[in-house]
């Protein structure tokens, strides 16, 4: 008999499991259907900043994979079409077609919930304001730079995490004078502060005003009805458009409704092969679930298109009959402010206090190539190693060109659970033109190891 | 009783250890002196191609130490001052000083041996002609530097391994007309052909002309004693100035005199703390010994500074009163030729094949960054997997600009052993301006884990 798959949600997770529980099983053994509230399929969230910045042109060019390549690969995919509720003891689910409101159940054998994450958006005045805009999907990032036009000068960027740096970058790229309002005392505030510190310091020197340790409380409104400025705990700042950047949160009101468990983040809690803990039949990936922290051992949440990619390739493969597991993450990001590269990759000393871990830490400064070879831009790199074992726990870099995919290093050796005595003979790639003889993560190595007193091993 | 530490040879290998063995114990306890044959210490070789190519500007920006700082760390150091003769029964060196002829011998507690390598030189016609240039030290840099003159108009390189790459791109930039003779049929033979393939067509875009499967045999000199031409079993090559890139081999003649162990590739053998095998009291490393090779358990010769540096580490700190090991290379590489950029680890299909290991291989093309992302060069990786195990073997990447430095992905995946099943779930660090969804070492990973059935774990 024909299995029935149903997925919940059309972006990276969801489609990815469909794509690849297809690859496994062709229409004959599994019958596949996609139900997706919007009107797109498989795209780049994490695009749409450098869409409404101007660097990448074409909407159409952050979509990945549209609905008719979905439907020519045998998935019968409902755009417009809303699920309002999970059944799991009838094993169905009910959907509402947005356009005519039309509602409908649909049984499944398997479910899969790829619901992703919705914005955080501050319930004060103003907020819901025209011209107050966020950037979660490619509708918002439509209305955003439908509204760029003449006469706009400032923008104000609430949010001093990913989105919101990577939105000042955006705006500044649009000829805007851009404030940056942020609640912790330095941007970046998944970086220690003394590494936000740099952040802040390259993003001001690109003539972007960052207010730290501030609180957005209102959007002034002009007699349009459009916004003036935005006032902060810091004072008043002139804003001709306000953008949000304080980040997103599980969208799991319907797996909350449906009894599924949830953690502390309000994620959805899976094993290791994806599937919700306490079923045998609905799978969850992506945005909406928590992961498991390899190196704190603890769950933490983090949307990022890559792990939904991975979540999805891991419930397909599983779907279709495979044994596949996805073991965790160990918390790598990267991002950039024209050409200032961030990234980070473990714990810092906030989240090694939280998980109980006693470190020590150093900070280094090098160049991102041999400091004689032209363009040897530099980077500072923070690492820290748990005493005692050594292990190494936690790398942050900031710097010029080549910095950032440095971060990779560490997140292999993090995974490895490799001690930072172990780190400093990796055999990494050396030319002058690519690196220092020493690589600006081996010499942080070495540093730290002096630290805690590990040699080279 | 202050112990004599004696080091030969004052460049990498030699003067770090000489450095970090004084880090760790003062001038009371600890004296050393070190003998250096030509007038330099602490350089980088690896420069020399971009000093020559007129990118580094000047000679003396490749000296990372002068001999007066490593006489103000309390160091004797004697340059022009060649070792002849070690005495391992009388614990002495025989030394001449090569301005004066003056002999002497010098009694050691410890011995570093850093005698680094020689170039390989073919013993063919006109090779010793002036106008046919090493490019090993500093003093044949310059000579080549100084040998540029209006009205050359073309050189042969000979050699198509890093340094013979690296040259050809110097003598472009130096506006010749540059043809590269390799005995290999493609040139990079550290990748498989179908990789060095695609260096062979970047390099022929850019101009230069790549004739694989062809020896040089013979410099043709014109009356003036100098280079006209190079012929080679392919023809003749018009050559104003001929560059040799034939490698490096140890130099280690002292060494064997002395009768210490060497390998089948003619270098010292050591133990993991860098230590001679069978003494007690004389250590090496750098471009004179061979090292253990981490993914296929038999030892190799790679001539890199990076290796020289952690060797010398390594010994210093051992002769310190620490405790550190070395514990072998994966076999990274990296280089460019203009934009392209060309990496390796662990092993290719030859040396696969003669590890007596079974593998299946896949080679992917994707882009450095998001496919959208402005700037998202082209890059081609392939990746060997273990049958059975999955434990990854060896990749190689050649690319545009961002692929060379992925390799280090893969040089920390295979020092920790991990299997290709388990890389494609590694978090590495993802966002559009960085790279693909995917990493292309990941899409890599999936298809070669695939062709082994492998799952993601």
């Amino acid at each position: 008999m024909t299995e029935h798959l149903v997925v919940i949600g059309g972006d990276a997770a969801g489609m990815s499991a469909a794509s690849q529980a297809r690859r496994r099983r062709g229409t004959d053994e599994l019958r596949i259907t996609a139900f997706e509230r919007g009107n797109f399929t498989s795209y780049s969230a994490c695009g749409i900043p450098y869409w409404v910045g101007g660097e990448v042109a074409e909407r159409d060019s952050l979509i990945a994979r549209t609905p008719d390549q979905h439907r020519a690969n045998g998935i019968d995919l409902r755009l417009g079409t809303e699920v309002t509720e999970i059944d799991r003891a009838g094993k169905r689910v009910r959907t509402r077609e947005l356009a005519t409101g039309v509602e409908e159940w649909t049984a499944y054998d398997q479910l899969v919930i790829g619901t992703g994450a919705e914005p955080i958006r501050p319930a004060l005045p103003g907020f819901d304001a025209p011209g107050v805009h966020g950037v979660q999907n490619l509708a918002e990032g439509a209305a955003l730079i439908n509204s760029l036009r003449d006469g706009l000068r400032t923008a104000v960027v609430v949010g001093g995490g990913y989105i919101g740096v990577e939105m000042a970058e955006a705006m500044a790229l649009r000829g805007l004078r851009v404030t940056l309002v942020s609640r912790p005392a330095e941007p970046m505030p998944t970086l220690d502060p003394d590494m936000g510190r740099l952040v802040r310091l390259g993003m001001e020197k690109l003539g972007i005003e960052v207010l730290g340790g501030a609180e957005a409380v209102e959007v002034l409104l002009g007699a349009d009805g459009r916004p003036t400025a935005v006032r902060s705990t810091a004072g008043e700042h002139p804003a001709d458009l306000v953008v949000l950047g304080l980040g997103v949160r599980p969208r799991t009101a319907l797996a909350r409704a449906a009894g599924l468990p949830l953690g502390a983040h309000g994620g959805l809690l899976t094993d290791r092969s994806m599937r919700v803990v306490g079923t045998d039949d609905v799978w969850a990936g992506g945005d909406c679930v928590e992961v498991l922290n390899l190196v704190s051992g603890g769950h933490q949440y983090v949307a990022l298109g890559t792990h939904a990619n991975k979540h999805g390739l891991v419930m397909g493969t599983n779907l279709g009959g495979g044994d596949a597991i996805f073991p965790g993450v160990v918390g790598t990001a990267v991002t950039k402010v024209f050409d200032l590269e961030i990234a980070r990759t473990g714990l810092n000393e906030r989240e090694a206090a939280a998980a109980g871990l006693r470190w020590k830490s150093a900070v280094i400064e090098s160049t991102a190539r041999a400091g004689y070879y032209p363009g040897a831009e530099l980077m500072t790199v923070k690492m820290l190693a748990e005493e005692g074992s050594g292990r190494l726990l936690g790398v942050q870099i900031v710097g010029g060109a080549g910095a950032g995919k440095r971060i990779d290093i560490a997140a292999v050796a993090l995974t490895a659970r490799m001690t930072v005595g172990q780190m400093i003979s990796l055999d990494l790639a050396y030319a002058p033109p690519f690196s220092p003889v020493w690589d600006p993560v081996l010499v942080a190595a070495r540093k730290v190891a002096g630290r805690i007193g590990q040699n080279p091993s």
